[in-house]
């Protein structure tokens, strides 16, 4: 298959930075759209899986899954996309296409897997896809989306991953007007669970270990901010959510706040990959027909009803930007929850 | 308030084995059905109440809340019952009526909390309430619930707490054509579940850890018996079942059977009050929007259906029918799970 170079910033093993370097990307097919990327999210993820984190990764790593940016060539058999559009790709460059889940709209879920837009095998050019931080990227036109008019490009950036991953569960478990919805935690997926909540006309509440968020909730749109430290306040919310965003990306104890959820309640976890310790506890559970689930990005469509939603609502990310070269920095402060609430790179750095 | 007195069998410590005593009723009021018991169910919350395995009871505990009768009397503002009417009671004889779940038809999950049959405070006499182990019960209508005329009411009492705790969940996760439904454990609450499972029409699989219930399992109606400790057999069933009924009492690993689940699956819990031990992992339930779930006996106009289903059906328990004073060894019995599938007190035994 025929290919070009393009540069792009990467590693090559999990103790070394991150640098500059060259990757390969397919021309075009029938169904590919060939993308300038103008801005690239930065997600936990990408530090992840860069760091092999998680197992053992392929290197070089190439991270990215937040991308936005202009069609620079269509395959002859494309049709929702043409040169100069302004697109995004998210965390999915392909499915089976097939199975239960793809036939449904739910190619997240893909029963054989999904193909990961870094990391995962890559059915054309063999070896492991490469991601968002690099000069462009050619996808097939099925997980390509089309970008709102008004939104800032590198602010709508962060709704690709950490924006999807929230609307998701809001949507399947229905927020909406009437609706108490919390979110656990105030980080890159937290601030966009208050925004989309409070965008869906949700009651939005947010819980946080420290006081000092509460400034920045209330802003973001949050009806209320309860510590979760503090017994009180938490016994004053107790039967009262509907829905639960917990968004925590590390162990953490889940009764406290399933003790929160009212008759019918849904807690879904979308931050933390493990076995949930200390023990949940059925009691409360049983006594009011709860449930604890999980939920994990979204749907291609469901991303298209998403940025079209922020589209009408004007939502987009609270972001800093930054060039390429300071992209290691930028994880060691994303380590320290020292980022409001994503950074995004601006890919022209990577011209320079 | 005008009571009068009824022999009864139950216990005055949690040491002490069940015997003969007198309680007392009160005289039917406005809506009260007074009902000769003709047939009670035993159910292991009897055994634990009455041994305070779950906290200190209040004694005397007379126990029973599958309860199956005939109308002796009625209040003047009666309107669903006549004398000679055969009823049935379950796991609850009041409720506060105004909160939110008892004005969506969601008693079981009334807020302030429903009054149990037997050991919960008694509006109206004092003290506590006392079970279907008795001559008579005084109930108000809104509990009391009609039987179907084509049932035989001893094998329908159970109907009234295993029944039901399985029918829930079942009709509340749409269990129905097309829908895959899994049991686990096969006792007084399963063999309900697959019975109703299978009467709604779904494909149904129990998981057992013994070979020697599937023959039972078939018969009741199960299309499939999984033995859960053979991997091979636990792999085959992989991403399988949209709806699981854990009918297990006892603490257990819900991992394997989570794994069961397909997407959008919900494993619930029915049987086992307490912490999850080992550990729920949340990366299935991410993978595949999994929940985990807790669901108690059901509403009272879904008892209603439940028993209406039933008689259209022909659905009634599999039960061993014995006399009261043999209730000691019952309990013994019920302890080692050496009975299929449900004892049921023939309740003119009492009144010898
Ligand atoms: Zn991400
Ligand atoms: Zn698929
Ligand atoms: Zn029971
Ligand atoms: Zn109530």
């Amino acid at each position: 298959m025929e290919k070009f170079k393009v540069k792009a910033y990467g590693t090559e093993a999990a103790d070394a930075p991150l640098g500059q370097m060259d990757i390969h990307r397919r021309e075009a097919q029938e169904k590919d759209v060939e993308i300038d990327i103008l801005f690239c999210g930065v997600c936990h993820s990408d530090l992840h899986v860069a760091r092999s984190d998680w197992g053992p990764s392929s290197y070089p790593v190439v991270p990215g899954h937040e991308i936005v940016g202009r069609v620079t060539k269509v395959g002859g058999g494309v049709t929702k996309f043409k040169v100069g559009d302004h697109v995004a790709v998210g965390c999915m460059v392909d499915s089976c296409r097939v199975c239960e889940s793809c036939k449904k709209d739910l190619e997240q879920y893909c029963i054989p897997g999904f193909t990961g837009t870094y990391g995962a095998p890559d059915k054309h050019l063999g070896g492991h896809t490469f991601g968002g931080y690099s000069e462009k990227v050619v996808v097939d036109e099925h997980f390509v989306l089309k970008m709102p008019d008004n939104l800032d490009l590198a602010a709508a950036a962060p709704l690709l991953c950490a924006g999807i991953t929230t609307w998701s569960p809001l949507r399947h478990w229905n927020a909406g007007k009437g609706s108490k919805v919390a979110v656990v935690g105030l980080g890159g997926l937290g601030h966009m669970a208050i925004k989309l909540a409070k965008g869906l006309g949700a009651d939005v509440t947010l819980f946080s270990r420290s006081p000092n968020k509460e400034k920045d909730a209330l802003d973001l749109g949050a009806n209320q901010v309860v510590i979760s430290t503090d017994e009180q306040q938490m016994e004053s919310v107790r039967g009262k959510f509907d829905l639960i965003i917990d968004t925590v990306p590390y162990v953490h104890d889940l009764n406290p706040y399933v003790s929160t959820l009212g008759v019918n309640g849904t807690l879904v976890v979308v931050g933390y990959l493990g076995p949930l310790e200390p023990m949940l506890n059925t009691v409360p559970m049983i006594m009011g027909r709860k449930s604890v689930a999980g939920s994990v990005i979204g749907g291609i469509a469901e991303t298209q009803e998403m940025l079209d939603f922020c589209g009408k609502h004007n939502i987009v990310s609270e972001i800093e930007k930054i060039n390429i070269q300071d992209i290691n920095k930028a994880y060691e402060r994303m380590l320290k929850s020292d980022v409001r609430y994503r950074f995004v790179i601006d890919m022209n750095s990577l011209k320079k």
